[in-house]
């Protein structure tokens, strides 16, 4: 079965390992599978007043997570919590109410930080708003990449084994998980 | 097919309206649906030390949630969290280390308070919690039994027909997530 | 001793029920106090590669906050947490490393939202954050302003006494919080 | 001026890191400082119906904490929040309602781990617990003691200088913080 995964990194940084760290799950994925990373640049400030006439980028955004089988999230931590930059496109893709792009759809959770924690803080803001957006997280394995600027080389390709096998293991684990959910549809009573 | 749900409540209090949602629960479920209560009033205390030598209250608990289906939640919210009691049994049923019973379980989370949150921020201490134990909670719909004394009577029967009626969908809910899961078992590659 | 308090809302709505609730914090607060809010909508996406050069609107956000005494919060809850456009102000405010606006500054919490919580979820995710920022934020009292349609009116005048007079407490004790700390500087050993 | 901070363990297991690292800090703390251990192992599950009779060792934990003029946790992660045993005996001593032994009171928080993320996400499980009880913990340093087992001898000793370092550091800012609020007692209007 031929899987879409969309990976969302939160970071807009030019050099973000958050990025890299995708670049390097679409690298280990199977064949079948294929990750395609959206980027936020072009997403501005949530407006509610602005929902019925939304950014073309929004719209591109809706578009790219509902045409896709899960959802892979490379998040930095930022004061303890997810970027805003994040949470804005999560918004934004969240309304206008009863239109949300996320519903029932499959999701993994990784995060690189330059300090030693890794984004464990933001991980578990992040599912929470996952819960929230009805969203189906995997919970293991947790990844979280600490000491970031010793793992990727200048160019941004992640040259630890170790991180490579943890982040080899997210995608598949998201892969069985995503596969386990398509095989039977929700029968709602 | 028939499921069988473990129900745990939070609270030891005989009057519980936690233990009162979940007798509610188990009314409003349908016939193939089986849901038993366990009781953490002889749980004692959790010391590392003892988990070689578990008491027989701990077996018992590990022994009802490794034989069901599904866990359904009712926490009360004591100081923004779950209870210390309700952790304590989560705590000793999840060691020793790779022998925790809640590995893989569907289950779903509701609560009910005096006060007029209905235990909205305990709820997402426990869904963190969860998350460690690989368990899957189901997402929607939120229960949250605010002004709890309004809503049972003095025999602690459910009589606020709106709340019977969340109840009900999430009852529902976790049996559709429970069999949709037990349909495709997870491949692990 | 004038206290000037600055006030951020983090809605970009023109007719933001959180903006509307510190409009009525600024009248109930007593004279020698005044709130002065600030506005995001001029704030872009957080970038760590533009750090170096800010954007002239958050040099101006974070003058503000250097200048005041203490700062109140007002925030909608967006799936479960804040807006990204507040934590994105709160992002941009905090850098670079060494350079944050936020440190030691005294705070308080409230929170407007259309449904019944008021933002119970939203508010602990920003408690977390100001824990990074070393902010100082009062426990007491808890505002959530729930139904906030009909709490305010068509001009968003506040007209629930009982929110008034939750919202006239909340700022009394973030004046005595402030008042205790400014009197006796932190000695650092 | 003569401070009494009471410092509580999450862990009953006798060699407990936990405790250890209390040990740790009453070592380092000035001559004019005493830590005093409390000890959480009479402490029964926590029953409403019995907060009319309480225990007599929730009567003396409540005195140690009512007598002092801080408190320091020391508490380890289980299932990615604070275990069972400590959420219990702060249920305990935060009832009956208006009786909490807890209000007001300044605290710190450190954790330690085998594992190496050193109780990150139980640390913030405890502060959002602490801000329900009107408690004022200090925001930095946040100490989190990853690898135990490589940082405590076989008696229980502490033996990484780094961590030393931090935990002192950790117990004259929770003094500095003490001594600010007493000095300026909070005036409500």
């Amino acid at each position: 079965m031929k899987l879409n995964i969309t990976g969302i990194a939160g970071s807009l940084r030019s050099g973000s390992y958050n990025r890299a760290a995708l670049r390097a799950a679409a690298e280990l994925c199977p064949e079948e599978v294929e990750i395609q990373m959206v980027n936020l640049r072009d997403i501005p400030s949530y407006n509610e007043d602005r929902e019925s006439n939304p950014p073309e980028s929004v719209g591109e955004l809706k578009r790219a997570i509902r045409a896709c089988d899960a959802v892979l999230f490379a998040t930095p931590e930022y004061n303890y919590s997810i970027p805003g930059v994040l949470k804005n496109a999560i918004d934004w893709a969240s309304r206008p109410y009863g239109d949300s792009a996320w519903d029932d759809k499959p999701a993994a959770i990784m995060g690189a930080s330059i300090g030693p924690i890794g984004t464990a803080r933001a991980q578990y803001h992040l599912r929470q708003i996952l819960s929230y957006l009805n969203m189906y997280a995997i919970n293991k394995p947790e990844v979280l990449i600490a000491n970031a600027a010793e793992k990727f080389d200048e160019q941004g390709h992640l040259i630890d084994q170790d991180t490579r096998d943890y982040i080899e293991a997210l995608v598949m684990a998201l892969v069985s998980w995503t596969e386990r959910l398509k095989k039977a549809e929700l029968i709602t009573y």
